[in-house]
């Protein structure tokens, strides 16, 4: 057995090395490269991908990953969960006939490629065609790997285990009839904050100072932390020793890149605290889309929208940005970032009106998975769905189902984990607020303990737990949405003094 | 052979993606990465060479290779080509025993990030053992090579091929006897121009608007090319396809990255002017280091420090530094920026006294190789060559020998490629004066044709012809080292009076 783990754990070491390669390929493609050099990068992508898929199915390996499932006990409990994860791994993707696991790489290269030519172009005939192999290719892979389940459903449970459309639907239920009059008194109110002064020019170069500061009151270590620019902003870790946040500055709105920065450091934060003992396994990093979108948004929206923690960072600032502040206060800026109204662009979005926009992702991607829904017919079903959930005409396909990078690299079934994060934060923040004086830690800009109760509870464990198992354990409780609607009716009654 | 010359292409593009995704690693180290992840990037790097070199000394490849050489009249020229640069390749590295060859890409790392330190905090213990491992290692690999010849010539092989220490030994007479004599009548004659202006306060942020609009000055495809942010630049390619350079900004000294940027666009300038026929082959890309350095300084100092070229760039410094240029004339400038002054660092000296500063570099290491010089006294030896050839006293290490990072990962006998491609570079503009009207175009900003032209002659070959060859089709003569010394005594004659 001792050579056994000593081959599994060379080979495990060897995937790494693959995987940090093409992570840092993938950062680099979206933060520098020039545009010019796709082609180029979706081939060594391609032929890494390959390698490192060849390695994962391997015979020998696989021969050893059995030989340690099968003697559970003769091994430590870290190497049996290796063992376990990367036979999990290899199950979905061992399915896939080689050519076509490559020709997807490709595919999902060339289709990125193309969504940020229609998308800046507005023309989504030059995206669609490569959705529709997507969509195949994914559906396919999905029905591999589970001939007899849905496959918009095994998609689901790719980013969330054991999320189901079942369970979904049901929550989308609840939200909508949580939220939906809700928005309506607020929309019939007629009151809405001032945000005039959000919309003033802040130059960039001060924006990149305020990303610095907010960093460092997330606590990231400089030592293994780094923010790049893109389009879409996204987070990504080649283990805790690196994390890498990104961002996207617009001079005339500097609540965007501020409170991106913000949910890409709860992303980062969760990465930046795992466990030092899985710190190069495949089991350090965050176990699920959901779990992790619950500390992104748990940063942004709980903590980073509620009035203390904007009182504690509102002087760095009015001392950023003088002129653009002058005369405005904590408070102004609290009621502005926390302005709810329907709108066009999901990361935009408030609070309230967010889970509407992935409600629409969601059933849209259903019907596309299902094949309900033909993929020409999707623009206009967009457009639709705005219309019937938030009252918005899409006034071109750029800021309607262009404006998400997700299903340009085929990520179907990651839209709901925003939504089942944001519900997994509420209840979270209910938890802590029985261990820690959550609002004056905030009000203090101190949130080096918040940090370290879910580390506790959440972050050590990498992917040593399930989500389902991980979550219940840091809430005490088994999952229940009804804290996420509560918090928001609470929230945005006060806010809109209804 | 049709089955030979596949196998042997399938392999150039399995190597070429290794080179691809270890470059990207590179540069995203020295641009972004945080610095707590150089360990984590080490191993990564280190275990992809590894892999890089098994491909590349595989016994079916050799074989294959073999078969393309014994058979030159069967196969296309580029093929021929190609076989016989990767058959020079794996002999200078087949040699060397694996674990050697990896052992000496993770010290270099080490090193690499042992300098870094040291250079930091002035703490030359931090990286003196390492650069004991460092020649070391690199004395042993040149011996496995050529068991028969000075270790150092093996080395200055590496960066230009057919270099030896007799030419450069005669080559730096030259240079010294020519050259001292100017630098003291200049010292003696004690006028300089006024710096003043250059060493006030020039935003970083505006100096990376400058470092755009350089770059579209020298015809840098944006689609093609990028500029990163480091401690020491240089320029990567990974293929033509994607060329970066990088540059440091200096608040106090706007012509630093000014001129590293134009220094470095000449150096991506070859490469995004390699031939498309050999754009993914080994071929594509600069034969070597001193005909690398021969573009480099040629944009730089030639065309970059002459009075047209900075009349053509001027209005637009003084629109982007309308308060620090207030006052200053075009030709003020010109004197400014050709400042002929000994002073301690290399990428800051000016065209006259620069080789000077390889000089100290090529005695030294030439030393060190041999054996002569101990590197616990390499310190000293440096402080006392600066005080001998260029009269200044060191007042640190970190402005000694810790200023570059080319000893840092080993790249010995890469210093004398920048002394000798000034030289080229010289007599490459002599020749073109015949044929271009150079300072008409230079005046007008307008470097298209004086770039076609190089293109016609150097760029577009790549690796297909030796350096000799290269240089002597492109001067139509055999190479001189006078007009390099004509230039700058003619040059700096007038631009101080002499």
């Amino acid at each position: 057995m001792e050579e056994t783990v000593k081959r599994f754990k060379k080979r495990l070491e060897e995937l790494r090395v693959y995987d940090h390669a093409m992570g840092v390929l993938y950062y680099d493609m979206e933060t520098v490269m020039p545009k010019g050099a796709i082609a180029l990068a979706g081939d060594t992508l391609g032929a890494l991908s390959k390698t490192s898929y060849q390695l994962q199915i391997d015979k020998a390996f696989v021969a050893d990953i059995q030989a340690i499932l099968a003697h559970p006990d003769a091994v430590d409990p870290i190497t049996l969960c290796e063992a376990k994860r990367m036979n999990e791994a290899r199950e979905r993707i061992a399915c896939i006939p080689i050519d076509e696991y490559v020709a997807c790489q490709i595919e999902s290269t060339a289709a990125f490629a193309a969504w940020q030519k229609a998308k800046a172009q507005n023309d989504s005939s030059l995206f669609l065609p490569h959705l529709e192999k997507l969509i195949d290719f994914k559906r396919r892979f999905a029905l591999y790997y589970r001939p007899d389940a849905p496959a918009y459903d095994t998609m689901l449970g790719q980013y969330e285990k054991g999320l189901s459309t079942e369970t979904l639907d049901a929550f989308f239920r609840d939200v909508q009839s949580a939220l939906v009059p809700l928005i309506d008194r607020i929309q019939k109110n007629g009151y809405q904050p001032d945000t005039s002064f959000l919309e003033q020019s802040y130059p960039i170069w001060k924006q990149r100072e305020l990303t610095k500061y907010l960093m460092q009151v997330m606590c990231m270590d400089p030592e293994h932390s780094a923010c790049g620019e893109v389009e879409h902003p996204f987070t990504t870790n080649f283990s805790k020793a690196d994390v890498r946040i990104t961002t996207h500055y617009y001079e005339n709105a500097v609540q965007s890149s501020m409170y991106s920065v913000i949910h890409e450091a709860g992303h980062a934060t969760y990465e930046l605290n795992i466990g030092d003992d899985i710190a190069r396994s495949p089991l350090g990093t965050g176990v699920s889309m959901g779990v992790h979108e619950s500390q992104s948004r748990f940063f942004e929206n709980y903590i980073g929208r509620s009035e203390p923690f904007i009182e504690a960072i509102f002087p760095k600032m009015q001392e950023l940005f003088p002129e653009q502040l002058a005369g405005v206060s904590a408070h102004a800026f609290y009621l502005a970032v926390n302005k709810a109204e329907p709108s066009l662009i999901r990361t935009e979005a408030d609070e309230l009106t967010y889970s509407l926009h992935i409600m629409v992702r969601y059933e849209l991607e259903k019907q596309l998975i299902a094949g309900t829904l033909k993929v020409a017919d999707l623009p206009e079903a967009w457009n639709e769905k705005y219309r019937e959930y938030l009252g918005v005409d899409v006034p071109s396909d750029a800021m309607g189902f262009l404006q998400d990078m997700h299903w340009s690299d085929g990520s179907f079934g990651y839209f709901p984990s925003y939504a089942i994060g944001s519900a997994y934060g509420a209840q979270l923040l209910n938890r802590m607020e029985r261990d820690l004086d959550v609002w004056t830690l905030a009000g203090e800009g101190n949130l080096q303990p918040i940090i370290d109760w879910l580390k506790e509870r959440i972050y050590q464990y990498g992917c040593r737990l399930d989500p389902k198992e991980l979550m219940e354990q840091a809430f005490e409780a088994p999952f229940d949405p009804k804290y996420y609607t509560e918090y928001l009716t609470k929230k945005f009654t006060a806010l809109y003094r209804l």
